[in-house]
């Protein structure tokens, strides 16, 4: 026992409905370990160990964990914190492995995206730097689907199960009217399209919603836009169109930016992509339009999360502290597709400074010839992330979620 | 065999989740039936009777039945035709009862809201006009809740729970971090607010989101907005707004309307009212505001349904069928609550004449004094109707729904 030392976890970035699954993994991971006694939730990312904001998580109950996997955004609270070089500021770093030392910390597991890992590469470097021992261990999560070296992100799964369950509801809705309709909506992915093309999941036979799918990765063309519409309005009447927030045109100008409206104050407001392409139709086609942006939903909606995802997020989770037991750091955990019918994977870890600050676009060949559209390939690439569901505890007809007093009273 | 005769349903109006449990009811309810023969179902609401589209439902299997119920928005497709005073338009008339006549028809059951109901009470008129002894029946259906006669209307109850389940998954996302907030959340309801109130049963002990309600009953006033959003932020940081689309000024005008940014081709485009909080909000306070608009999920996300609802829904479908086995017409199907705890309720009929044109504002002292927030009287009348889950068959990871080719192909 002596000999055994403290590990922290902390979540950054934006939420998922998964990025507490994996804090769930690393709970159930060192409560396993013969390596690690007690572990630390720091609150609100990196800041909180730099404040000395931190919980024991070590006494934490199988029911407890079970809840955790169940429970959208993050039980830790997040940040937006970015580490700054080290040359420029060498005090966060001491102040930082002064409190690893204080705790006895053998290990510091950090879930979050791109900027998450640009942390923990130059805590991994650091440590490298003054000799330390301590394992920075980086564990993935975006519903953007963006990280490189890895198959896909925990969080995407389930973010990918609701946009394309949205879709699907959207196009109930609009089938319903013998008028001819363009229903446009707005997903989220600012670069990567990953999650817009997720969408394509949502049709069936009858219903073969979205019938546009417009990515960040092809130019977008205001006039072929119009003439997609054209071509497919007489043969099916309600039109579905899945957007990215982020599409751009040939200039790489957003079109939300192009198409910015006035406030009353006078001030430019982003009118949002699905309001610039609604005023579009309405302009050029003068016909029933509407847009919907999913919004947040997309990314919180655990009542609807990914079994799949869930239970993976996990599992990235407890490798992490594998991982670490086994001498690893400076690693993101990873997952590696073995196949995709039937799904098979494989969790690695990766260098962690490798995935920092890179983005992982959709490849052209997931993508139609017309850039309207996905490939067969991005549907089986898919497929397997969005299978089964998550059982939710409901109580008084709504989901219960984790108590979140820890947080609120902390600030 | 010889003197029994057949019967015919419609759907109407804005999609629900619950309105195809009501069709299943009807169906059901025809089937145990001893006065009915067929069942047919018009396809686009009252109009396909005018333009002989309908198809024949007596066959429907038990399985069909079950499906019915979780399928969202209307299996038989809708329409938005008011029918013409009998006096402006005698042939409309005469051609429905012509094509009533052909089928052998014995009753009409028109599902929807008000102008639905409208169209039933003319219906009904005519039919005593011209002693027919066709029944007319009504069965409501609205998420805004605003018929009168009825406890509540379908659709409502999981048109509610979508809005409370939704806010509280929002809630968790903005609570994460540690900087103060406004996210307002716009939902439907463009004259009564009673499902922006039932947002309010979403909060839970740490998180008591939203911690502002405001409903279009009680004159919205912008400055009170920033004062009761200042002395709320010291408190809870992030801060959540309930409000409805429908919100007015003292002197009526809408928020949106005079919020309104001119779009790039000069047109006055209404930005919405939770848009137009964001930007108050961002000039009066500069600091970090969203706004969601939940948009039509609310109204089609089968896969949240309430399972009173639905239930209540079949049977106000079946129960319609009953009325008019029993000679009554000219009725709408209604909800009259006995108890909300334990909850209990008798289905009862009432005029539809009395129903039709009319709307139920949500009563003054569901509201708190200071317009911000309901009372326990309103969270009393609501839980009920948000209790329980729906069984959802989900195929590949999404919900199953029910095949629409039928109106794909009668276009």
């Amino acid at each position: 026992m002596s000999n055994m030392t403290n590990c922290i976890v902390a979540q950054s970035g934006g939420p998922t409905v998964a990025i507490n699954a994996s804090l769930a993994g690393v709970i159930d991971g060192v409560k396993k370990s013969k390596t690690y006694n007690k572990i630390y939730g720091s609150i609100h990312g990196i800041q909180g160990v730099l404040r000395r904001q931190y919980i024991d998580l070590t006494d934490s109950s199988e029911d407890f964990i079970t809840s955790l996997c169940a429970t959208p955004a993050m039980y830790l609270g997040s940040c937006r914190y970015k580490l700054p070089p080290f040359k420029e500021s060498p005090e966060s770093y001491e102040d930082i492995f002064g409190v690893f030392k204080e705790l006895s910390i053998g290990a510091f597991f950090y879930i979050g995206g791109n900027d998450s890992m640009d942390t923990a590469a130059k805590l991994a470097e650091y440590a490298k730097e003054i000799g330390s021992d301590i394992k920075i261990v980086g564990i993935p999560k975006t519903i953007d689907n963006d990280l490189i070296m890895t198959d896909h992100t925990p969080g995407f799964g389930s973010a990918a199960k609701y946009v394309a369950t949205s879709i699907r509801e959207i196009a109930y809705d609009t089938y319903i009217y013998d008028v001819l309709s363009v229903n446009i909506v707005e997903i989220m992915g600012r670069d990567a399209g990953w999650l817009t093309a997720a969408s394509a999941l949502a049709r069936t036979e009858s219903v073969p919603a979205p019938h546009l799918i417009y990515l960040p990765e092809v130019a977008f063309d205001k006039e072929q836009f119009i003439e997609d519409l054209k071509k497919l309005l007489p043969i099916h009447r309600n039109i579905v169109v899945a957007v990215s927030e982020g599409i751009k045109d040939k200039d790489g100008n957003y079109l939300s930016a192009t198409d910015a409206a006035a406030d009353k104050f006078g001030h430019a407001q982003l009118s949002g992509t699905g309001k610039a392409l609604e005023y579009l139709v309405k302009e050029k086609l003068g016909i029933k339009v509407r847009s919907v942006e999913i919004n947040v939903l997309q990314r919180c909606a655990s009542h609807l999360a990914s079994k799949t995802d869930i239970e993976e997020s996990f599992k990235l989770g407890s490798h992490g502290v594998y991982f670490a037991e086994n001498g690893k750091s400076g690693i993101m955990v990873a997952v590696n597709r073995l196949s995709s019918s039937p799904y098979k994977y494989e969790i690695v870890n990766v260098p962690v400074c490798e995935v920092a600050n890179k983005a992982k676009a959709v490849p052209l060949d997931y993508i139609n010839k017309d850039g309207n559209d996905v490939t067969q390939e991005m549907l089986e690439y898919l497929r397997p992330l969005v299978q089964g569901e998550v059982s939710i505890h409901y109580d008084n007809g709504l989901p219960e979620y984790l108590n979140l007093s820890h947080l609120t009273h902390m600030e």
